[in-house]
């Protein structure tokens, strides 16, 4: 289309912009949106848009701003369905977890890497994700760190530095601090935007992860965390300490933990898919809500332990496993997403925001929830422009 | 593709017929089938296939039999999205339940029930299914109920008389009941293959079903039961003493039931998207399997309890929640539903079966569990020819 175009005929259009439609969601009836390059040039009642500009009618669906993805891992070779498999019928499996696909990662050429990354981000479009992070940390060599960050920011700006995933092997726990503090966030710190740290049972404790976390700092990175997803510890706690942008997971957390996050700018990130996938319990969303804390919802795409790209099931798990409303659902899988990359131009649908929409074959975005599993994706936009949202083949 | 013609590079090959390959899902690995008009005509080792056929290379793409619907409700008109967001987040709301469907479906043309029921049939298409089956039940007149069967039979043989869904209002029990075996059946009679009653609290009870079930195995239909959803009762013993094919959703089992169900050819229909969007318990999947009963999964998609057309959804689920194992769950949705409708030809990749196959953009058939809410269907066959998978706009 050229510039500028308007969209018509909106079933009911989800803002995140309280001051534009009804609720916290802004929910607009009736409306049209202006799209000029790669922003959203003006937003308000369909009878008021520019009559000259060419417009796409979108006969009725529903119009949400682009799901962003603020916690995925998609820099990876091999995979883990036998362990899987092995997890989900209660067969022993001598699984190396982390590592299997660490050395998998290891061995595969650049190339192998690139397409693999490519066909996930390309599967987070086709499930109406527009902005995504994704990490390092299946390399865990300076090399191979440096190497994954290289290739993730081909595909994203909104990347982040895990050399902390797990310990290697062949390494003490000490010296891969030292190593991950130096020579490795040197080698990857310009290709990083955040720096990241898995504070858990076998990972690493909560002294190491402020070392690793103040070095990134120093090295201008900014902090987000893996927190108290296999046990409760003082991940959240340390998050919030450091004004982390988000604690991820949070599948364990104390009433203290709830008021810290409250009590701060650090977004909770949930991430269902995990606990769908490894039969764990879902994270007290609830709690975190009515105590008002800002809840994020992410994919955590990885090999291991949510091997899925799709917002819309995280946005029906939410409301299914951790009583989510639609709307709260929607909110954390949008505006949520983007508080937690402390980002303010996209997961809204406002003048000047980045265009990144996505229209649903439904009437609402209810239906998300309500159609579980049902490809409801219609159109994605990116920057204003449309994505292929058909697989090619 | 001209016939005959083969299709070979399959990374992994389901045939569900153990004589043809490893344990009872028959895996066959580096294996080719051919296909002669809406037959396979033949399949073993890729290196055997005769060398004349053109072939289709599936580039190490796994192969499943397409997936049998046994149980859907596909001819409605309007939908409860608003009934749904209450009931998930726990506010009340003034539904109407079954009879909301039934008053929107009423006030319909042939025509919005038409594009209603071909657009989910496509959604089902999209989703890897083959063969479904759709019934009545929202019309819940002589004329809506035999309106609702002849939409319905213009997309599958597969068609139920369910004007026992639930008593409609302005009639009391008994004479509904009466009309049901009688006008009703008469004229619904030639458009059915099945005959089912909602066995259960607030529909009907086991002598209404018996009654009900009973005149349409005299008038040719076989019979088929919603059975033990709501409540525990005798629907499931029903079914056995009927020898209906199915006895479906199976949620309410005692230890009676399960034996009567493996001493029987009824097969339990367990239907997860109900208990996912209801938030109800799962069915005892487990202790059916363990006792030998056949069960087959399906989506029961319909506007109220189970608004999904996702079979790889109904397969993670029956693995993440009902403890199925990823074989055992492919099996269900694929040779058990096929049980679930007394058919041999469907749901198997055999010799003289019907060619209908789904070819997965995932090595195994472990990845429907493995990848939940992402779309892996990469190609669709039906009776031997391609369907469209992607939507067209």
């Amino acid at each position: 289309m050229p510039d500028p175009h308007g969209l018509t005929g909106i079933g009911s259009l989800i803002t995140n912009d309280p001051n534009l439609g009804d609720g916290p969601l802004g929910i607009m009836r009736d409306a049209a949106i202006l799209i000029d390059g790669d922003r959203i040039a003006w937003v308000g009642p369909a009878g008021e848009l520019d009559s000259s500009v060419p417009v796409v009618d979108l006969e009725s669906r529903a119009v949400i701003p682009g799901f962003v993805d603020s916690h995925a891992h998609l820099v990876f070779a091999g995979d883990r369905s036998a362990e899987f498999a092995a997890r989900m019928t209660g067969e022993s499996y001598a699984a190396g977890g982390i590592r299997t696909t660490v050395m998998a990662t290891r061995a595969a050429s650049d190339d192998a890497l690139r397409v693999r990354t490519r066909d996930l981000a390309d599967e987070l479009a086709r499930s109406g994700v527009t902005t995504f992070e994704t990490k390092s940390g299946y390399g865990l060599t300076v090399e191979d760190e440096a190497r994954s960050l290289r290739i993730a920011r081909e595909f994203t700006d909104e990347t982040t530095f895990l050399g902390a995933h797990v310990v290697p092997e062949g390494i003490d726990a000490d010296s891969y601090v030292e190593l991950v503090c130096g020579a490795m966030l040197e080698a990857c710190a310009d290709n990083a935007r955040w720096i990241d740290v898995f504070c858990d049972r076998g990972a690493f404790d909560v002294d190491q992860a402020r070392q690793i976390l103040s070095a990134g700092m120093a090295r201008g990175l900014l902090p987000r965390i893996h927190a108290n997803q296999l046990q409760h510890g003082g991940g959240v706690q340390l998050a919030v300490e450091l004004d982390a942008a988000s604690a991820d997971h949070c599948t364990h957390l104390d009433d203290a933990d709830i008021e810290a996050l409250a009590g701060s700018k650090t977004v909770a990130t949930l991430l269902p898919g995990a606990e769908f996938s490894t039969r764990a319990a879902y994270p007290a969303a609830r709690r975190l809500l009515d105590a008002g804390a800002t809840v994020a919802l992410a994919t955590d795409c990885n090999p291991g332990s949510s091997y899925t790209t799709s917002m819309p099931l995280m946005v029906a798990l939410a409301v299914r496993e951790m009583r989510m409303s639609p709307d709260e659902a929607l909110w954390s899988a949008t505006a949520g997403g983007a508080r937690a990359l402390r980002r303010t131009d996209v997961g809204v649908i406002t003048s000047g925001a980045r265009a990144d929409l996505v229209s649903l074959d439904a009437p609402d975005h209810v239906h998300l929830a309500y159609r579980p599993g049902v490809d409801l994706i219609d159109r994605v936009w990116v920057s204003g422009h449309l994505r292929p949202t058909r697989k090619q083949r």
